[in-house]
């Protein structure tokens, strides 16, 4: 079956259905059907690195290949990836602050239905989204996050706006939206988010067809601004099928999101759980910080922790000379980054 | 005034009353009316240390001094202490798992309405209890945690029965209680957390008399079991006056709590956003596991660092080889610890 990428919206709604059938078959297929059954065997199976990056995103780790993205579906995908470059590479150039870069970038896929974050996430078992998304300045170690927030369009401009007009870092639930209403922003109804794949991806979810399948679509940045700050952010609808009130790592700092100037910035997408276990994203830093590990090392050996766990994911890490790093323990993770001379790179799988 | 410590209720809600206004004094005096006006200069001002420990509890940091404590009210405080104590250590001493002994440890101080966790709960600014917990099993990296739960009245047993018991490991609100409902937990209505005091230090915190008043009270505990396994576990009811949904650093694994038989166990309490930052707990283990400090002075580096950024607080932290640290930068953390061969020890002061 052959999907045109044409703007018409049946059009559309019939390449995210496919995506998501091949999606539950590509789960199913790769034993993600639990959390017991997990091997524990899986390592990095990809590492793209790269210097002189002020800017990298990604859309969330999963279990897709090149047979399961049907081409016009992974044009979608690429054009997205490379919208939300632009949009931090934007930031960055006109010299504002890595933070806001994180925020464009994540914003613009919050926005986009083909990512699990914002618009497009999923739902939880009891047919409803909740949100999560936090950000970290690594120059001031200013953080702010929500969790299971319901009525806003953007998670990661609630998160940042906790983080500038807060003394407190993390707000849960009515009470992130008590804040965010007191803050002037508009709420959103919970049909905004919906979409036609994720409540497909829930049907099937329920139907035994895809259990426990993890953050495809997550999103995240980090970034390097020109005063040399750092700042990551992540965004996400957590996992479909999710019970009412669970909590992955995408807003604990320390766990999905950390940054630090003297050591790196860090986003990361998978099994939530396994990532709070790891306190994988400040692990990452203490490596650097503590056992002298590069940029490289210390991503990759956080990944493996989790992968010795049994979990499935993947990290963006972005060092403060420019130094990137990308591990991933799945066949696929959405990324891309930028250079400081404005080289564009997006990916999809691990063996391209 | 002096104040009997008879089991009277009227004489022990004075007694209550009389604490709340000292602390509500003390926090004023200690300057700790908002986050803009904190020196950064506070540094680990105390730090116990012992060995051969199999069990340590903590109360609460916060600004106590012998002056402002009436000695019948500090009598109570050691005899609850002793008693949290004695529930962990008997535990451990019939063989049984570090995490079981936190739990029965934590149990008694959320029953206790001395506490700000559990019965004793302070008030959010909505006149309400969201009580948040969590624990980590050193040996597997097994965590739970539950924040904001109102119905709960051992948030540490629903944290316990969330690492056990589902493939999730943090749970927010009413989802959190759906799983506790799920799981056969009974439900309390928010009367049972009622107490005078804290109340009155609600009415005291909005009439700007201690706004921002930090968690005394949160209460903790680390464990070394017969099998050499390390646990830690934290309970609390937050800040008084907090917004609705803030959530501190007691639910955040790697923040309030860690475990990990390789380093260290690890309980925090004090200004949890600060905790958050630092990622408190787990930034002690890794100065033990990649920059090879000895438990002690990973504590107090990570003290250190909280107040730096203008935090205030303490942790406690138990080695495998049963090294045990308590530092904090507070005037007092109520405590304590049980050696291996039963000598308890409990204190409040840091200068006892």
């Amino acid at each position: 079956m052959h999907v045109r990428a044409s703007g018409r919206r049946p059009t559309l709604r019939r390449a995210i259905l496919l995506l998501c059938l091949l999606f539950a078959a590509a789960s199913a297929g790769l034993g993600l059907g639990g959390s017991g059954d997990r091997s524990g065997e899986a390592r990095a199976d990809s590492s793209d690195t790269a210097r002189d990056v002020v800017f990298a995103i990604h859309g969330g780790a999963g279990g897709l290949t090149r047979e399961s993205l049907p081409p016009e579906l992974e044009e979608q995908y690429r054009a997205a990836l490379r919208q939300a470059l632009e949009a931090g590479y934007a930031v960055i150039q006109r010299g504002d602050e890595a933070t806001d870069a994180v925020k464009a970038a994540v914003v613009t896929m919050e926005d986009n239905p083909l990512f699990n974050a914002g618009k497009g996430a999923v739902f939880t078992t009891d047919a409803k989204h909740e949100l999560d998304a936090s950000i970290m300045d690594g120059d001031t170690l200013d953080t702010g996050a929500v969790t299971g927030v319901e009525h806003i369009k953007n998670p990661i401009q609630l998160a940042d706006t906790v983080r500038t007009d807060s003394r407190h870092m993390l707000f849960a639930g009515y009470g992130a939206e008590l804040f965010a209403m007191n803050r002037g922003f508009k709420l959103v109804t919970q049909d905004y988010f919906f979409t036609d794949n994720r409540w497909r991806s829930l049907l099937a979810a329920k139907a035994g067809r895809s259990e426990f399948n993890f953050g495809l679509g997550t999103v995240g940045a980090v970034a390097l601004d020109g005063e040399s700050d750092l700042a990551a952010g992540t965004s996400t609808g957590g996992l479909t099928n999710k019970p009412t009130g669970r909590i992955g790592d995408s807003p604990v700092i320390g766990a999905g999101t950390y940054a630090n100037n003297d050591t790196v910035a860090v986003s990361a997408t998978g099994t939530g759980e396994f990532f709070i276990r790891q306190v994988v994203a400040h692990d990452i830093s203490a490596l650097i910080d503590y056992a002298g590990m590069s940029v490289r090392r210390a991503a990759e050996t956080a990944i493996d922790k989790v992968g010795d766990l049994g979990g499935d994911g993947g990290v963006i890490a972005l060092g403060r000379r420019g130094q990137l790093a990308m591990p991933f323990n799945t066949t696929s993770m959405f990324r891309g980054w930028v250079t400081r001379d404005g080289q564009f790179v997006v990916k999809i799988f691990g063996d391209e």
